[in-house]
């Protein structure tokens, strides 16, 4: 049967994830850039459905939610006031011995915002790197902004900064967005798109990253109604995450302490998922009050307060927001769909992805790369193509074949064969039960549907 | 009857982007970016519709084409072996009356790779700032790649680029994809991302920006099938353009002469289309020869050449490179698009979008906001959201709703009234035609469907 190993380790996911054109290295071939991978073709497919059903569940399926897509720079001024010049940072310490830089908080083995702390705790332990007692800078802070230079000159006045969240943009443009869309509260904003963080140590494979891709709502509620909206959203990301396909037994929520969260946030929560290194974040939602819009206010000195026709009270909303990162949910998504399973004497690897998430539903295979089968296989896989995203494959023994499409999870193999010449149908191979059914062509698109429906 | 005006001006697409929610200017309450727009709800949709249409057909509808998601931040040696880091300048002259800073050729009036040729122009020529003659410095070159460093040291070790095209990073993980996709030559690499450049004067509302994002096929073929591939895939580019909606007189091949193209660039030629401020590049079509392979070879010291098995050679492939910007696209779409039209005393204004570009699909509007109607009309919404990318709008009269669904370009309006209380029922009214016809609530995603196909 279908097994996931006892202990799935990162290091066969990172493999596997080469291997089979997930997850690459960025920029591999000149060494790489710690911090920085790239998807190769199933991942670029995989995440592609992840955003398209984020998209559907949380802009297309709610009538009062719309789409933004802002500049990952932007006025530097809307960092001042968010509060991300002054606190985005991180306590960063060298070793004076061998020059090393840490982060003062992995070394020391706790968290607090008080740096002298940090240095009592320091200056009798060794650094990881050298081994050297007690060598340690004090402890300061480091922003985790990436920095750049906007117009032809590199100076302070035109500074700028690479946004370490899409939310930013979204409360700057909220006046603009309540002006064009009609929308009233409660209403939200969503937004897809790349975020950067000069982390100081990346890693854990993709969890960790400087060059993030987010999927951030920005829900404007009446401060009366926002914890019920809070505690709605909150169940309806785990429904989310549930629906994905994510191992239940994975999953948990972890309510943040008062010292655990930001300190205008009322509430907030993570969705936890088991990794291999451990429960981490994986879907962040959090109650953040009147906070943002107040910020952006007073920084821009623009009103950022909403008038309620029905009431007729003007306040400044507050912001429910649920926030996931693509590639986290990529990399839980590829760890609960790993199973292994004795197969005679091999071992079969198949990734159980849901279909909707799935990089290829339908992999077209001619049995042999026959002058007769392979204009008919493309001509199954040009029926398939316009629907589903579909792989043509010539080369190796179907054996190896379908072992590969296992190992990317394409739920479905359609294999053309000698016989289809005469009887005009097809094989189609299930990824989970490897049973197979002969399809007349003719009937495919129709059976694929409903072999997809069934998974 | 329809028709665009004579002279449709940048300044109409402006206003009507800003009101009816495609397009804001960056961080617009801090006094915007130079060079930096961001896409409101309806351009996020129409963004969102460019990009899958074009992933469909460069990737999903061929055989051999494979996609790529690459990071923006990549180890900076990429862009020393491309030549950006040499070659990608722009010649820049500063007014030392004024201090304002300009492209050199922009106030030349010709382009030259020859500094001295600035010089000479420009001795005589007046500042268009101050007007003052004579004043400017030497031309020098300006490197438009944005820096940033990344890890916590800001020095020459850390330094990188933020990529100015998509290109550079499927060329570097070409040796990955081929080993993991099991493509061969002749195959593809597509990619869609933001590029940055650090434009000395953007300009021209969308169209030169300084943060953009590519659409990049890169086409792997045996030199000897270079030319008849650069052929193909120039008409291919032509006919989904036009598939898209662009008005056909609007667009023309411009094949570049020796002395326009790169200098390592066997062919190119821009398909232009008819801007307001004339024709200018949507879409670039180049055959970069073995370039781009060799360079990242050298500069990598990894041997990317490819070994065919059938001839039993090895060689660099050359490179078919088809690419376009999705904001030059959008902002092509919204021109074409755009038709004003008597209806009585008032004037219409339409988006005649192509339906599987336009934003929004359907529009459901309950007659009034009637305890009675809204109920039903969120019914209706819900039954069409799930497939449609539906929009719900109950305030105002319902021509003024009928005027806003058509300045945003939603094919199909479909309004509830007191009547659907009583016969199920609803009223379906087109874009173009403003016809109006009654349809079964039963019947609706059927008739829809059928409905958005007859545009």
């Amino acid at each position: 049967m279908n097994s996931k190993p006892e202990a799935l380790t990162m290091e066969t996911l990172v493999s596997l994830a080469k291997r089979r054109g997930f997850i690459f290295q960025s920029s591999e071939i000149y060494g790489g850039l710690a911090g920085f991978w790239d998807y190769g073709p199933y991942g670029t497919e995989l995440v592609r459905n992840i955003r398209e059903s984020w998209w559907r569940a949380f802009v297309y399926a709610q009538p009062n939610v719309v789409g933004l897509d802002t500049t990952i720079i932007q006025n530097p001024k809307l960092w001042q006031a968010s509060g991300h010049v002054d606190t985005f940072v991180d306590p960063m310490v060298d070793c004076k011995n061998c020059n090393h830089r840490f982060r003062a908080d992995h070394v020391a083995g706790f968290e607090t915002k008080d740096l002298s702390k940090y240095d009592e705790k320091l200056a009798a332990t060794k650094c990881p790197n050298c081994g050297k007692v007690g060598e340690f800078t004090p402890a300061r802070h480091f922003n985790m902004m990436f920095k750049t230079y906007v117009g032809p000159i590199d100076d302070e006045d035109h500074l700028a900064y690479l946004r370490p969240e899409t939310a930013g943009g979204i409360f700057a443009q909220f006046l603009n967005v309540l002006e064009s869309s009609r929308q009233k509260i409660p209403f939200g904003i969503a937004q897809i798109g790349k975020a950067f963080r000069n982390e100081i140590t990346p890693g854990d494979f993709i969890f960790r990253v400087r060059e993030l891709e987010q999927m951030e709502l920005e829900y404007f509620v009446k401060p009366d109604k926002a914890r019920e909206e809070y505690a709605r959203w909150k169940q309806y990301c785990m429904d989310w995450v549930l629906g994905l396909g994510l191992d239940k037994d994975k999953l948990r929520f972890y309510d943040h302490e008062k010292d655990e969260r930001a300190h205008y946030a009322a509430e907030s929560v993570d969705i936890q998922y088991e990794f291999p290194m451990g429960f981490k974040e994986l879907y962040g939602i959090a109650n953040r009050t009147d906070y943002d819009l107040t910020q952006q206010g007073k920084g821009s000195g623009k009103d950022l307060s909403y008038f309620d026709e029905a009431t007729k009270t003007r306040f400044v909303p507050y912001v429910i927001e649920p926030s996931v990162g693509v590639g986290r949910l990529a990399l839980a998504l590829m760890h609960s769909a790993y199973t292994e399973e004795k197969v005679g004497e091999e071992t079969r690897v198949v990734l159980r992805f849901n279909p909707e998430i799935a990089p290829v539903k339908v992999a077209v295979l001619p049995l042999s790369k026959n002058e007769q089968l392979v204009p008919l296989a493309r001509e199954v896989f040009t029926m398939l193509a316009g629907k589903y995203r579909t792989e043509f494959d010539e080369t190796q023994s179907i054996g190896r074949r379908y072992r590969r499409q296992d190992e990317i999870g394409t739920p479905l193999c359609v294999t053309v064969d000698f016989d289809s010449l005469e009887d005009k149908a097809v094989t189609v191979r299930h990824r989970d039960t490897m049973k197979q059914e002969r399809v007349k062509i003719a009937k495919l698109p129709e059976a694929i549907e409903n072999l997809l429906a069934s998974f």
